[in-house]
């Protein structure tokens, strides 16, 4: 990197928070992206860690008058290669920037600056009596600014959707160095276009988003956990769609290959309650009265069993949740080594089954294994295509494009939580018309005309 | 209306369905705008009536080839001012795209086009045994397209929001005439940045919404009404802000001034249950099962009565609360004659009693009468300013000014719902930096280069 810029930057920030060390530099330049679809890792980079807006507005307003590649980097859990570095720039790191700044019981909102992690967010309110953060994607590490580019998902977005349904307002910094200030901490808004959703979802090209102001929920006093096994996938998924058109809301409904569950069981040394079957649901249902804990089970568990369910296993007491959800979080680590390509494909509910049908004619038409284990209650299943070694199959492009085609077909979204990042931007003129891309990028040259900020992401 | 254009259209659409005589003409050129603040209508207008996206396509290409000015109509609700014509253009009436596509029970959404009338969804959703679309602005003349572009509220925001947060995904003509389909029927959807959120409360600048799909709701089994009597707005104010503290969401929590609840029901001939005190809190409760009407009821009441409320009464009865609904339906209706500004600010909750406080003194001190009456439950109180014939008083500017200074330093939006229009757009600067405004413009600019839709609105 450019030793004037490695200059300004110590000038804008003092020595201490510029790194270039290259064995540092290069822990800042990666995600947690599957090798086999990474693009190339470039560390001819500098990072930066500034502690205040004002430093951010200052490093960019340099960057965009030099025309200098910038990557604002959260907690680099990214799995679409968003925040993987492919040319020389300037990597901003968030992590100084990690003040929790207000919790508002009135609004029911927490502000955070943008560093902040999920872990500290889990932490605060596993502490608080009656709130709490309801997003949760899988790695706590993940940033609010990096959580709200990517607008994760996670298992509850059943009931609660994602982090764009939570986010009131923001601040932000544009490539310029301007600095804006987006929505409002209100229920109803309706001054001007919406900017702030824009920015929700946007993968960092926009601008370094440098506080977030999230709502929070009540918690419920009675949680419980439910599994049921089925002999095969249809009969699974048919009754989840049977249960959304009762109306009932559990917080999650997750499918689980039932291979990749007992291995992942056994990877950390536990027992997975149910070895029947070759699907399971798990159900985390949760609720203000015990008695409608109960009813939840019984609406549930009869629904699985007209759909020939095998068995069913519920968990109350918090040890034995605790051990279900530890399995659930170790499947895709315990698989990861055989993951090519983790397919994040969302689905709408009433193609679901038809989906899934495909998705096995398909595997076994090329004979490879697709591993789903995913957010079945909101049509986000992950299909992992697996290999030994985690090798792309000779065929892996044929597969790919199959798989793609029949999202398409069934009105799904090519990414419904990881985004589109660097691995996904040639599946873009799938799902959009050629005048949907070009309002994008034009949207895109209004707020970053040089185009600095993470180039070759999203779009 | 030139010649040339109106054959043009008779071409396009068959002579029955371009209207040119004035009276006619005229009747589509207004709105429902407070007349002290509306702008000069223009009634040099021609209005067509299209039957598909493809008419509709073909307007837009011509009209944006020959740079005259094209404005949706949706029913003409708006109290902003956005649906009148100032300047001489096409009017594009949505009423005959008015086919309810589809109802979808898994995914529990409808599609419609967009010139379905909210009274048709209500009276589709009437015959419906278990699921109902949520939003209820006062007048269901309003369409699908205008509910989605003016971004609607109503009372019940406090639980499900507001259109916003219905909307899944629509189909929508550019200003140049080109089709395109935003969003997705998923819970997540992380691909491209997100336009379907931009032209959500963009009030028809950017292009003519032509479809929509929105999600339903189940029904809830026990609903039932509650008032509650206050001395002074402080108590009933306080009261709403410690009942969200506990976690607990009543469908709607309305606030009303006793004197014009009183002259609502006299109106038309109803009793309204109470007389005491000057302002009163109307709270619908929606439950799935009895006991938990009753509970909530318990909580509400306890917290009001820890806040001095005078007495309280309760309406199951389906005419029961019918009468209720009645009357605060016809409270709005009851004051236009005497209403010069229906402001429309939304403030966050934290800082509610600090402007209601304040807007009794800005009232003292002009000595004008500020009636209030609005959807508290969710930070969007209206608050009128009466004068005898509704005329604008001598020192309207400064009162103006005032209250919206006012709004500003709550952290509030000049609009909660009714949107900018045609008599908010000089208060903008008041909200947005420059920046945000440029950003704005620019977007605009994207959508509709030549300035042909709805100029003077919004922005
Ligand atoms: C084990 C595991 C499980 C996961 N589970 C889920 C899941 O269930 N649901 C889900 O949705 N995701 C999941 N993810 C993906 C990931 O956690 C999310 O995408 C997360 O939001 C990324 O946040 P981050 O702070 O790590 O961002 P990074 O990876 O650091 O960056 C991602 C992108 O955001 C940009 N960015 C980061 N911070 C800012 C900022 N302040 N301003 C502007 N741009 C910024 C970067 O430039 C980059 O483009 C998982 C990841 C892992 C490793
Ligand atoms: C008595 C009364 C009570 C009301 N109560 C509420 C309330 O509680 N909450 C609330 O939010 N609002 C309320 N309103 C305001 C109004 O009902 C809403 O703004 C409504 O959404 C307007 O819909 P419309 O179809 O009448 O649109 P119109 O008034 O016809 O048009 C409004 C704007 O939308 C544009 N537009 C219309 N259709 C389309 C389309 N298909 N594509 C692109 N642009 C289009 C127009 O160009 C215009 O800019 C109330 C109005 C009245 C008269």
């Amino acid at each position: 990197m450019n030793e004037t810029v490695i200059k300004k930057m110590q000038e804008i920030l003092g020595e201490a928070w510029v790194v270039t060390d290259l064995e540092k530099v290069k822990s800042y330049c990666d995600d947690q992206t599957e090798k086999a679809m990474k693009p190339e890792i470039c560390t001819d980079c500098v990072v930066v860690k500034p502690s205040k807006t004002e430093e951010i507005s200052k490093i960019m307003k340099y960057a965009n008058e030099n025309k200098l590649t910038v990557i604002a980097r959260g907690g680099g859990t990214s799995l679409s290669g968003a925040a993987i570095a492919i040319m020389p720039g300037i990597i901003i790191s968030m992590e100084r920037m990690n003040n929790i700044i207000e919790v508002d019981e009135t609004s029911m909102t927490v502000e955070c600056e943008a560093g902040v992690t999920l872990l500290q967010l889990v932490e605060l309110f596993n502490k608080h009596d009656t709130l709490y953060f309801p997003i949760h994607p899988g790695d706590e590490g993940a940033q609010v600014g990096g959580l709200v580019v990517m607008n994760a998902g996670g298992v509850r977005a059943v009931r609660y959707g994602v982090m764009r349904d939570q986010i009131k307002e923001m601040e932000m910094v544009l490539a310029s160095g301007e600095v804006v200030r987006l929505g409002k901490n209100l229920i109803k808004n309706n001054a001007g276009l919406d900017l702030k959703n824009l920015i929700v979802g946007s993968e960092g090209i926009l601008g370094i988003v440098t506080k977030a102001t999230l709502s929070i929920k009540p918690k419920d006093k009675h949680i419980g956990s439910l599994i049921v096994s089925f002999e095969n996938e249809s009969d699974a998924v048919k009754a989840v769609t049977e249960i959304f058109k009762t109306g009932i809301k559990p917080m999650a409904i997750e499918y689980m290959e039932k291979k990749a569950i007992l291995k992942a069981a056994k990877d950390i040394g536990m027992t997975w309650p149910s070895s029947e079957g070759a699907v399971d649901l798990y159900f985390i249902v949760s609720e203000r009265k015990e008695d409608d804990l109960y009813e939840m089970y019984e609406i549930i568990v009869g629904i699985c069993e007209e759909n020939n369910a095998l068995n069913s296993f519920v968990a109350e007491s918090s040890k034995d949740q605790r051990t279900l959800l530890d399995i659930r979080s170790h499947v895709y680590p315990s698989m990861h080594d055989e993951v090519v390509d983790a397919i994040d494909a969302a689905i709408p509910m009433k193609n679901l089954s038809k989906y899934m049908d495909s998705i096995t004619k398909i595997s076994e038409k090329y004979n490879v294994h697709i591993s789903t284990i995913g957010h079945i209650g909101d049509g986000n299943l992950h299909n992992s295509i697996l290999t030994e070694g985690a090798v792309k199959p000779d065929n892996y492009d044929e597969i790919a494009d199959e798989i793609f085609a029949l999202v398409m077909e069934c009105g799904g979204s090519i990414t419904g939580e990881h985004g589109i990042g660097k691995i996904r931007n040639k599946k873009m003129n799938l799902q959009f018309s050629e005048t949907e891309l070009r309002l994008m990028k034009e949207i895109k040259k209004i707020f970053d005309p040089n185009n600095i900020l993470n180039p070759g992401t999203a779009l």
